[in-house]
């Protein structure tokens, strides 16, 4: 693994809330650098809701400039209707940091848990509580935040197996 | 309503395929303007097709300058995954004409095809052959291509009431 450092954009979609996070990976060690959480107008119709989601990831990306990012693959236990509303919210995520020409990995909850608590089934608790131990000065203000500094960690744990499968 | 001509793209959203048309209304006089299909590489990852589909309709805007928009709401008997799967599409159909600065309507399955035929369950072909005959200089090659041309004709057969609304 090379020493160049590499900056990882974690999110977790959203309509109400997507949280995002950033962080740095250098050799294996990881830095925080900023989180927060993109809140879309819930009052305006659903294409100006999901327009104010590409904004705000746009403008993230401008700000902080991430090398790559990473997106939580959607736990679809609800109805039909809810994954329709979830999904569309997911689709802007994705296509967003592509369209910054970032490369974009998704991963399951449950590879996230697993990177970052070591369980596949932990809970939010659990997976805040490591984050404030493998990211000591991550300041974050809400849990879809910290979910989203998960995403970036498991990316920054996983992204070699991709590379490797880009260029096989 | 005014004699202006306003210009209406339609959305038929899919990930494989999603169907679009343009057609213009001037009072009540409705011309085919131009359809086809914008079709993402299947083989990418899912962030590259989104993208794909983002690029395919902004460009599709840029060449043919439609003045409003309006997208299917999708109809979700398939499961959970399914569901997940076309709302990622849709929410991009949604987003990328609200980028372009459109009003997007959405109107459902129902809607489009009581407006084109007069019926809410026609069938495809009802919905085609009808669309011929609103339409009759329509040059489609595709179910798609047609769907989105019918949801065009809804929009403008409704988008006097969606103008009082935003008024109201």
């Amino acid at each position: 693994m090379s020493n160049s450092t590499i900056r990882i954009l974690g999110i977790d979609p959203g309509l109400r809330n997507t949280g995002w996070g950033i962080i740095e990976q250098t050799g294996n060690r990881l830095t925080y650098v900023a989180s927060g959480v993109v809140k879309p107008p819930i009052k305006d119709e659903l294409p100006e809701r999901l327009l104010a989601l590409y904004n705000g990831i746009k403008d993230l990306i401008a700000e902080h400039r991430p090398d790559e990012a990473a997106v939580e693959e959607t736990f679809v236990n609800a109805g039909p209707r809810s994954a329709l509303l979830l999904g569309q919210a997911r689709g802007v995520c994705l296509m967003t940091p592509a369209s910054c020409g970032l490369r974009v990995g998704e991963y399951s909850a449950n590879k996230v848990k697993k990177s970052v608590v070591g369980a596949g089934h932990a809970d939010k608790d659990q997976v805040q509580m490591m984050i404030k131990i493998l990211l000591p000065t991550a300041n974050f203000k809400s849990a879809d935040a910290a979910d989203a500094l998960a995403i970036a960690i498991t990316h920054a744990h996983h992204r070699g197996t991709l590379n490797q499968r880009a260029s096989a």
